[in-house]
């Protein structure tokens, strides 16, 4: 027999971006359809009916990760958590959708690519997910298919790297040009923020120091790089207005010049990740080699511990906006491809599972940020700036019914032992957070619930997105009305 | 025949500070009742219910001002617009609540003063409003009397006056001990900073130099003056964690410390004014004098000119939060008093019906923020931190049915000969707004429309405000509870 | 019969950059002989010498303006200046050394080019001069090349730019090889700071926008690309701890990340010019064709009025360093090749002569400095710099008699009409400048005074500047070691 | 028999604040009379003349220490270095002048407090000091005393406290007075920047949460207090243009406020001390009792890691210019006061010994300065603020001979065991410094050699310094002037 399709969340503190009220909610056919006080009688539960009860606990709305790599192929390997691991692992975490990349290799079609992603995560998927689709060459085609991307595949966010010189980097024209074609047809670019040419230089003179240790991916590309690429990002972005997000902002100077930008009226956006929220670049001098390595990613974590405090800020100030995991697993074997060099060692570290916990952890519980704009900063600012607002992000009528029963009193010891992930290490490992997941729903399914997955392949939904997102697009089209009208009268 | 007591505006995009929808809006007894798409059949309009076409234009929650002075005795005259006049002005501009100042002098009672400021208001009112009330000196009679304005008496937040030296003036240690109360009653502390005893020198010095006009009154209290005082209130706020809204916030420098102390972490707020954000101080310098002595305030507008710019920026970014208009007029035969000498110059400007078109023509106009973030900074934000949300600041299904239709494309011209505000000068005059407010709905009923107002003296009620906000105080319960554990544990 | 090869400057008050004091200065063979009171008593001036009455006035080091471009081939027409011209008129306004740029194009050697400006400059000079070489392109001859022009013909820095794209421009891996050349042969990197990639395109947009005009000059290359380019720069030059100087430092947000880069402890200097101090870009949009684009130059002035008074704290307060004028002059018959079209415009602006007054005008004059300072910044700072001092920037006894003796209460107005200029025109023109050079020494010899000149084309020689000046290096080669000796530590 | 009354300190690199120059330097009756190369022919050396052999090392101005509290009466206890001892072991470190405070109790005598301390010094000291004298309150007699001490007793710079309630501490109107008056006398006003009603509220705070050890010393005065009181200390000495030095800085955030000062131009120097640059406040946490308190000092020394090497860089670039040890010293059962309220631990940490070798450790072989700047942050810049410059602060013909030679190669390590202070325990223990002052010459005479010193009560002098120094006041007048000039033409 099928699960009960009828689902009610009885005497739950609701909390939205917005506010919070005690409310229950209905869930009927995978979407919220009402929420109020007392919507049904204590005694009366009629069949098909299931009641989950919420009282003293928090009602959110699942999480949306918006960076993740799963099963991706890199660096020579593939990252271990694929589509159905991995979300299933977001599940456990609280977090309801993930955004992970499609990303054709340099003169590769971008449309193959978003068909190969589909391919490998439309049949494992246990939540609902949507595509970034990566810009790493430019040419007409290029250009062609960002557009079909945009209007018949549901793609509005494209990403672009400054990093990974000859492999996925663009140069600064080639960003032009994307960035002005990006808000041409109402997407919003993505950019790996860290200076390419530097990062190529700076790990071989680390290596010829031989340094080649975990120690040396942080010192061959320092907060420097990354904070020089991310001024060059908005430069070029503000050059044809065009609206940015910078990704996994790992650096208290990068996340700076993001900062002074929107003081300055820049559209722009940054995200932090759980792994810069929750841990910092210490560990690359960690004496045990898998570790250290075990926490190598790019841009690096940095060797300042304020880092993460500071990031914490910035997102509590809504300087910062978003936060995603840039989950991208490897197990000790893959990483020890690079022993020997640390420019080998795959890039990636987990997320996707510990995100939530991590933030409300450094976050709420350290009384930087409320409940509400938690689900801001976990939820609802995503869902606006990738246009899913508010389906996703947000309980209310008419929702999407991906909701976290979420106990803000309970804690948990996080632990490559226990978590859910596929990888066989944790780089929060041991850390005790305070707010735990009891009850995960997914399109108004019980997925999760005190420790047991509910889930099926392929039950998540790829969940295609609109251009010209109200929530960024709203004031850039105003500014260029203006400047339109203004540069005619002059 | 009364007037029917249900209303439906039909067919508008209702904007809230979290997101916009095309919905009807039922109001029923001065409460939304409904919202949704298509709540009446077109041709059906029972007896009793009003419809109002908002189709293509913008149904907006009624502006809150959260800084006026309405008939102030101050400096030996009295601001002529009273609570009738200015609240009736307020509607005209598209505002549905004030928030005015109970100012009792050294010594006296604040319960009395806040009784005297009552039975001013409360026959006069066309709109609903509240108080805050100044501390200005410190005392047990007067802690006693925080205690009892908090718990009985509506009101949660008390202003601090670092300047007027000797008249409202407090010294670092009595802030100190209102702070601390504050934070014990769950109020919010509001200051006006700036230095009280350098305006006085400076007064001296401009005086001692023959500089006797209104230039005068920048020049001796440069926007330095500010910013120290900004500081300095920050920090001692923040020694004792009591939330802080700096309240017309003037300067560039000033703006610029309340945004660090935020992304510090401090539980901090900045309040810009209509007049702050919609011109600027070189108008102290014009040669006809009662034009300049009409833009005499505390603190001054600044000569800067991209001042007002740069304010609007930091409105739009969320590093300052709410507005108000800090409207306190005179006319130009009171401002006359200083003819001679600019500190006796009646401080105060217009600004309570002109508040909202200046910043939807600054910030919404001009492409710095958009329809939601306009509302949030004319409304949501001051109901959620003055503790009157949802009730105020949103429209929704149980909210007070206080309500503007905006027209975003239809322009009007500022002008003293056409406002509704007793006084004889418009700062603003000549400004064309985009923005107009065609319907202005009090408490469910329809007060202004096409020009025409249909209030009555004491229509508009009190509204009482309780203490400990969610929206300020979760984050320091928080904070200080994990300190208290800290401290305990080391 | 030859001039007097000796000369006793009397009474006047020694200026140098470090202090002042009133004293004789004895000069012989062109070098100072003696310094202090009383060398000759009153009555007694033997034959041979020339005696010069300074009582009252003051005695500086004569002006090292560090960037000129004499007869400069660029933009399809030459700058009208040559090296006599430009000369004779540096003398007249106090300026007794030069430093023009030997520009390279790509492909072709540096040491060719670095003759061919020898070959045009030696014949001409009527002061001292020196010549920064411009690395236009990157390949094992250049870098040969390089070593040679330290090594053996007295060039000790270079020249990068990171606009002028495909004709000067270098790429980011370039700038990375240079700069850690540089630092190997003992140099100092110069940096012409804006992206190049985005003045391409920004001047594209102007001109599909119709704005042809010179304010296109500014709109497509606003100040974000220079303060991009700048923070760039010096994150390359970081990487490899190669010291750097920005040249011609425009905009307020440029000269703030280099300040910011100072407080960080790198070695980075940055020179505002004349033009930069004491005009603005205001001027673009001048009705009068000619008179905007004789302010073309690149990068642009800038539209902020408030500019020179800050590039001018940042000079007073050491964050900006030395002072050229980046003189490159086009008569109003070669900036019409851009009369429809801004980007054909010859960039360049005139200063060699004005720089010292404009400096003490805005700078001593106004407060910000005194005359030490003014000293140091104009004379003693570039000597330090390109490793010349005490030989120049100082008067001292073995220091080349290069000297002027300036009346500080003095006025002249500057104007084209007087200016000994070539060009046409002068971006100062009107300006009241205190601070009026009465005399100038070059090398012993009184080259001009009371407005007539005593030069000979070719009395200037070209002085050799050696590697590894102890005043930029000494830190860097500490930095270096210490580094090194961490790394095999750990 | 005498000491010879001539020296030749021979071969050795001359440091001045300026450049560097391998010279012979001779000295007779305590002055420099000559310097050059090879003064004496190397076999050659007359009677009465002792020859000094520096080759390879560095001589160098004796520092100065502009922050000195020996014997001072204070918190019921007396500092155990006495004048005697302190100056002692100031030359054993290579400082040969020292800057005491007296500080007359509030309504005593400025002129007895400044007598009292003559009488306590003069017949002690081993080498030349100077007196700052404290304003700890105000009325007409101070302003004459203050004039007559400027005039009369050879004072010129005035200390006020914004910290030590009701014992030293001025209020704003008291501060603007005596600032005011400071700039009329030509002195320069120094100040203790910490809000004291903060601290007393905070230190209150601390002891009811009932810590009442070291750390309470700290969190009850963070450095929010600190950085708070020094705006205001620029804001207020702003008002009245009166140069402003602010001592002791402790924090990155009160520098931050001092170099964005200078930045816009305000005449204001920071004072870093030895403590603050040399160790951090993460001692206070320090489980041995009297180690924690040994660090007690006001301000306090700040538990951000970072903090040391921040206030270096601002040293390095000139946004921090003199540097002093605020020496005041008290051994442990004096410290043991507090043993049970950290409020009464005598306030107060070693440094007049050990400041040369702790700046030369981490600023000049850590490569943040070289050695010039070294000699201009240790000397020559106090010797300019104070007007003691050229006699002081640089070795020059007609100097004083107050000369270190200093072994820049040579390491020692600091330690209690072994300094020269007369306190029982050292800040710096263990610290292991390159840079080690070989020989001392205070007023020609070698007073330290070797670790031997050859030294006599009362051998040092008194320097009166003179009012309007030029270093600070050329631009503060000639700001005045123009502003009256512009004032009078408006």
């Amino acid at each position: 027999m099928a699960a009960p399709s009828r689902l009610l969340i009885r005497g739950g503190r609701v909390v939205n971006g917005d506010s919070s009220q005690v409310a229950d909610v209905l869930v009927e056919d995978g979407v919220v359809r009402a929420l109020g006080r007392d919507l049904l009688p204590p005694a009366d539960a009629p069949a098909g009916l299931r009641v989950l009860d919420a009282a003293g606990k928090l009602v959110l709305p699942g999480g949306i990760d918006t960076h993740t790599h799963m099963q991706f192929p890199f660096m020579g390997s593939r990252s271990v958590d694929d589509f159905y691991q991995g979300t299933k692992a977001a599940l456990a975490g609280g977090t309801t959708m993930i955004i992970d990349f499609a990303i054709p290799h340099k003169g590769h079609s971008l449309i193959e690519a978003f068909e190969t992603w589909r391919s490998w995560a439309d049949p494992k998927v246990c939540c609902d997910y949507s595509l970034h689709v990566a810009v790493t060459w430019w040419s007409e085609q290029v250009k062609e298919e960002m557009k079909i991307l945009t209007q018949d595949k549901g793609v509005n966010s494209f990403k672009m790297f400054m990093a990974y010189k000859d492999l996925y980097m663009l140069r600064d024209v080639e960003l032009y040009k994307v960035f002005s074609w990006c808000k041409e047809i109402g997407a919003i670019a993505e950019v790996h923020a860290e200076n390419g040419d530097l990062i190529a230089e700076g790990a071989k003179k680390m290596l010829a120091l031989g340094i080649t240790g975990p120690e040396g991916h942080e010192l061959g590309r320092p907060e420097a790089v990354e904070a020089e690429a991310t001024l060059r990002a908005i430069t070029i972005a503000g050059a044809v207005n065009c609206p940015l997000c910078v990704v996994h902002v790992m650096s208290k100077s990068a996340a700076r010049v993001i900062a002074d930008a929107r003081r300055d009226g820049k559209v722009v956006y940054g995200e932090p990740i759980a792994a810069g929220l929750g841990t910092d670049g210490t560990h690359y001098w960690n004496r045990e080699w898998p570790h250290a390595a075990h926490h190598v990613m790019g841009p690096p974590l940095r060797p300042d511990p304020s880092t993460p405090d500071f990031l914490m800020n910035l997102l509590a100030n809504g300087d910062l906006t978003i936060t995603g995991s840039d989950h991208c697993t490897f197990n000790t074997c893959q990483k020890a491809l690079g022993k020997d060099d640390f420019t080998k060692i795959p890039n990636g570290v987990n997320g996707v599972e510990d995100r939530m916990s991590v933030i409300w952890e450094k976050g709420v519980h350290s009384g930087k940020m409320d409940e509400n704009w938690f689900v801001a900063v976990t939820s609802t600012n995503a869902a606006k700036i990738f246009n899913l607002y508010p389906r996703k992000g947000k309980i209310a009528v008419g929702s999407d019914a991906d909701i976290v029963i979420w106990d803000p009193k309970a804690t948990r010891t996080i632990s490559a032992k226990t978590h859910h992930q596929a990888v066989n290490f944790n780089i929060f490992e041991g850390m005790v957070c305070h707010g735990v997941p009891l009850v995960t729903i997914s399109r108004g399914k019980v997925v999760y619930e005190a420790g047991v997955f509910s889930v099926t392949a392929g039950d998540g939904k790829f969940i295609p997105r609109k251009p010209f997102a109200e929530y960024i697009y709203k004031r850039i089209k105003q500014q260029d009305q203006i400047t339109s009208v203004e540069s005619s009268d002059s």
